[in-house]
């Protein structure tokens, strides 16, 4: 029995000899190891990397009473495993097990939710204040990684909690990474303060001095001497968390966050303080795995691999078909050959949506901002004023983030920038906080604002062209965390979508199938098999979500009275309510049913299981239509209706 | 004439001896008080401040193939006056006329469209990312206020441009203020610099060395006479814009932003430099005009006064309706004392919003945490968490900035926030880029927001008071920038609504009017109108957006087949297309007509006016329900259909 096996919550953590949490703290990470070496997609080396430090939160820190904040949560496993969750750990960002990230529902040690990043020293101060006006007396911590330092948000929040005298501790979980390698000012400021304009400049004015004094024998010697004496205060002044001290924070650390017992001195003599204060705290992504330590960016997330040697473990993939974000990537480095006034503008995403490719290809013209979609955006649209053509890559959960810099910067000003979101729709294992499921509708309301939606990894390349080539405002395209459904030609040889046109892909005569982007070949399938049942479907690629193919409209409600649309997005006011509001104003005797993602946040689980769930499949359209066409009573029900 | 009417465009300032700049300043200055004084609504304060600043940056710079972005866009009357717009200056915020904030589609010198705050700096570093792709050569200067620097797009976008070494000036305009007084610890750190912690630790290092120097003789009072030096050299070295240092940027100032020559000296060897630079202006708001230096919050926008004294020239406004706004800040007081849980936020809104009459009642409760939505957002999520009710009074257009905030850190965990949006509709005179047009399309989105609308100030009250008691998940209430349609009681006899419930104010056999929050008492004017021209029409007061009021839809399609509806926000995925949507679905005989406004951006002018071009009115209600039941043909159109 390990040492790890003792422990229920951590309480325990807190009854444990000193001395013995070293071991505590190599048990936990070989839990680590063990679960996420044989589990695929789960986030590894920012786990390894805050072992100690959860080690020593738990110890000092009398939680649950005492409150935790982490953010973003894709490090909080080894808090997971240590407050009663390390039996259930192998279940994590399975359907029905562990969230991969933090949720209040899943534990009282889980204080605040997060998957996004920087929340939580914003989520802090609301506790802490909160807790003042309770007239309450317990600690409250914020641990917030170095890569969510670059968010707008974190600093909100140290800028409004550094003007306050409120008791509160900020970790910043310094692994000078994030997902990608940091980027940003506040970056070279945590990492190299000794190139630090105002430290140089300093040193420059005590030489100065030191040049000035009158050099007569021991007099001149001992001023030099204590000139050195002052360059030493002078360099110790400026540790490289000074920036925290400007906002109001005490400044403490750096500390070695892979030390137990110095953490635990050191945060132990913080929580005696009083007022904002912010420990800083390095720590090594991937501490304990040598594949991991050496290559960060390739272990953020691991599974699937020898857990001694990293080799990994997927037999070999030839054959089988690539990631839309893959696609995307590679299609990026030919059409930035094609389209030489075309950048790339990426907000630490750029494995993630591949645009690293693009990077490599034109380093000049690719800018990944740091955590910092808002300014991403306005960016963007500063350079679109430019004769640029900016490509704004963020997954369609970010983009959230930055919804008043496309109303107010670009489309206000209906300047082409074009908005290209992954990961939209549902997105698999990462759950609630990272579905995609709004951006339709956030999108939609947008004057001016295109949105496109392609069926496969062609399209894909085709509404990029299409895309690039738009002047007359913002074009945005969505795609979903999959495989493309087929094989994808050579980028060149991909011709652009006609602006605003729908493709039908299929006639019939009792019923119009408005499908967008995944759910086009699902309708087509739900069609063959409704033909089985003597249903007469037409479908149509809705690849166009705004603006609507009117032309199209106009030809099949000419004909048509029912149509059923179907959207991997909200139904509430999604592509589905956007044509049923259109049709009832022109077409009375038309009806319009709409089939999308429910009005609820989905929970975390593989996308295929998801999409079921939802109620998203071939065979759940084959049904909805089945039994609006009265279909049902035509032919019995399949067994799995 | 004055040296003004000489002036059709900066080159023409470039072309005066420089002696003459502080006469021209001057006349714009004039300029300004003319037109403001006799003009309802425009900003004055700011605007005030810059006339000085104006001169020199167009004197320095060779705009406009240099370029200047400015911030927000209230304190660029000079900016216009000195840019050709001088004659057309008095159609300022008027209809037709200038904007009154900045707009690319009004002149070239206006680079970058601006009305929210802390933009600049992000299109400048686009702006210029841009010319050294294209190999240009001009400079790039954004002015922002030292209110924009409390906002994370603004530390976002120098964090970014600070790690690279980029040409880029941004000009501080610190004039200490905002609109309200500014909070933060950016603010002290800008105002105080002398209390900053490291300085002082500095200094106390430079002491202790001064006591342990040997005191002997000569030798003694030459180490302290060092030490004194020392002292100087870090007291000199702490300038109080050290945290853009930190950030990568090189600090110039303060300077004196009224004293033109100075400011032209300095920013001419500004320009000479390389890389970011940071200006640090101090600016006084109302500069020049005694009533407004003096109460810097009342004159932040001014209109219709004496331009000597002050003086206000309104007829005085007794027996007059109140707004919206002031209903709810009066309300507040009465609320906070009824439910001693409630805590209010506010993000640099506190004026805007009335929650200043709060303020004053309950200091400890009210939290304005500076321009900073998303922080202000998650701050409450955190608040809401521990047993306390957050109220967020943001104005509809800003709280776009907090979407992310929104969905992520409250509906996600169905954490009872409530979100008073003041100005969501048409925004009048602030023009396009305050309209709040969107609210209701992008929360309909989120799953278990409830949103609704009162139609009066009486209701308005009721929903806070329902908002307040909800305790299963965020809630909003919306309101116009505008007057209550009638007189409210006194807030402790007025209940709450029942929640989800819509109010049947009418009743009628041909058509249901749903109408939502302004549009209720129009749509009720309309169903009146047709009645005299033989329509019954139904009217329901849709208060509760989302929800829908199932029982009543039920009772109402019953016997209804055509169904109205009206809001004031966009029709493209509001209110309407919700229902819609859920019509299509149950009750597919009846048809849903959407009115709303407009899919583009509406302009300028007052709320009235812009309500006729969005055709909003009663008239078109009417006019729209007579084309749909026949009632055109049955009687004569009226002269203004």
């Amino acid at each position: 029995m390990s040492l790890l096996d003792s422990i229920r919550t951590p309480a325990d953590v807190r009854a444990l000899p000193e001395d013995r949490l070293p071991e505590l703290a190599a048990d936990v990470r070989e839990r680590i190891l063990d679960v996420v070496s044989a589990h695929k997609g789960a986030h590894f080396g920012s786990n390894l990397g805050t072992v100690e430090l959860t080690v020593a939160l738990h110890r000092v820190f009398d939680t649950p009473t005492d409150k935790i904040i982490w953010d973003v949560g894709h490090q909080a496993y080894p808090h997971k495993i240590l407050t009663g969750r390390n039996e259930a750990f192998p279940t994590i960002r399975k359907k029905d097990g562990l969230s991969g990230f933090l949720r209040r529902d899943e534990s009282e040690y889980d204080t605040f939710g997060a998957g996004h990043g920087a929340t939580s020293i914003s989520a802090a101060c609301g506790i802490a204040a909160a807790r003042d006006l309770h007239g309450s007396d317990f600690e409250v911590v914020a641990v917030i990684g170095d890569g969510s330092m670059t968010s707008g948000l974190a600093y909100e929040a140290l800028n409004n909690a550094g003007a306050t005298d409120r008791d509160l501790v900020v970790v910043l979980n310094d692994n000078q990474m994030a997902i990608s390698p940091n980027v940003g000012a506040m970056h070279t400021h945590l990492t190299s303060f000794r190139t630090h304009p105002l430290y140089n400049r300093l040193r420059e004015e005590v030489k100065k001095l030191i040049h000035s004094a009158p050099k007569i024998g021991s007099l001149g010697e001992l001023v030099e001497h204590f000139a050195v004496r002052v360059d030493d205060a002078v360099k110790g002044m400026f540790v490289p968390g000074m920036i925290f001290e400007e906002l109001g924070f005490r400044y403490i650390g750096p500390v070695d966050g892979h030390d137990v017992g110095k953490l635990i001195e050191t945060l132990g003599s913080v929580r005696k303080m009083k007022g904002p204060r912010l420990v800083h705290v390095l720590t090594t992504k991937g501490k304990g795995f040598a594949p991991a330590e050496e290559d960060q960016v390739k272990w953020h997330a691991g599974g699937g691999f020898d857990k001694l040697t990293g080799a990994s473990l997927k037999i070999g993939a030839a054959g089988s078909l690539p990631r839309y974000q893959t696609v995307f990537g590679e299609a990026l480095v030919g059409l930035g050959e094609e389209y030489p006034h075309m950048v790339t503008i990426t907000a630490a995403m750029a494995e993630g949506t591949s645009t690293n490719l693009f990077a490599t290809a034109y380093p000049d013209r690719f800018f990944d901002v740091g955590m910092a979609e808002g300014h991403a955006v306005t960016f963007a649209a500063g350079m679109a004023t430019e004769r640029v053509k900016p490509l704004v890559a963020i997954y369609s959960t970010f983009l959230q983030r930055a919804y008043d810099s496309i109303v107010h910067d670009v489309a206000l000003q209906e300047l082409p920038v074009l908005f290209c979101m992954d990961r939209a729709g549902l997105a698999g294992d990462d759950g609630p906080t990272h579905h995609g499921c709004l951006d339709i509708a956030y999108l939609l309301s947008i004057p001016g604002m295109t949105i496109t939606a392609p069926k496969d990894g062609e399209e894909m390349v085709a509404l990029l062209r299409t895309g690039i080539e738009w002047e007359k405002g913002p074009f945005s395209i969505r795609w979903p965390r999959d495989t493309v459904p087929a094989a994808v030609p050579s980028i060149s040889s991909i011709q652009p979508v006609e602006y605003g046109s729908w493709e039908l892909l299929r006639e019939g005569s009792e019923v119009v199938l408005l499908a967008t982007g995944t759910m086009v070949l699902p309708a087509l399938e739900a069609a063959d098999r409704l033909e089985a049942r003597g249903v007469s479907a037409c479908v149509v690629n809705c690849r166009f979500i705004k603006p609507l193919d009117e032309a199209m409209l106009r030809k099949l409600f000419l004909t048509h009275r029912l149509a059923v649309t179907v959207e991997e997005g909200t139904v509430v006011n999604g592509f589905g309510a956007f044509v049923a509001r259109r049709v009832a104003e022109e077409w009375p005797d038309t009806r319009v049913i709409t089939m999308g993602l429910p009005d609820t946040f989905a929970a975390h689980g593989e996308r295929g299981e998801l999409l079921v769930d939802a109620g998203l499949t071939a065979a759940d359209i084959e049904e909805r239509v089945a039994s609006l066409t009265g279909a049902v009573e035509r032919q019995p029900l399949r067994e799995t209706a």
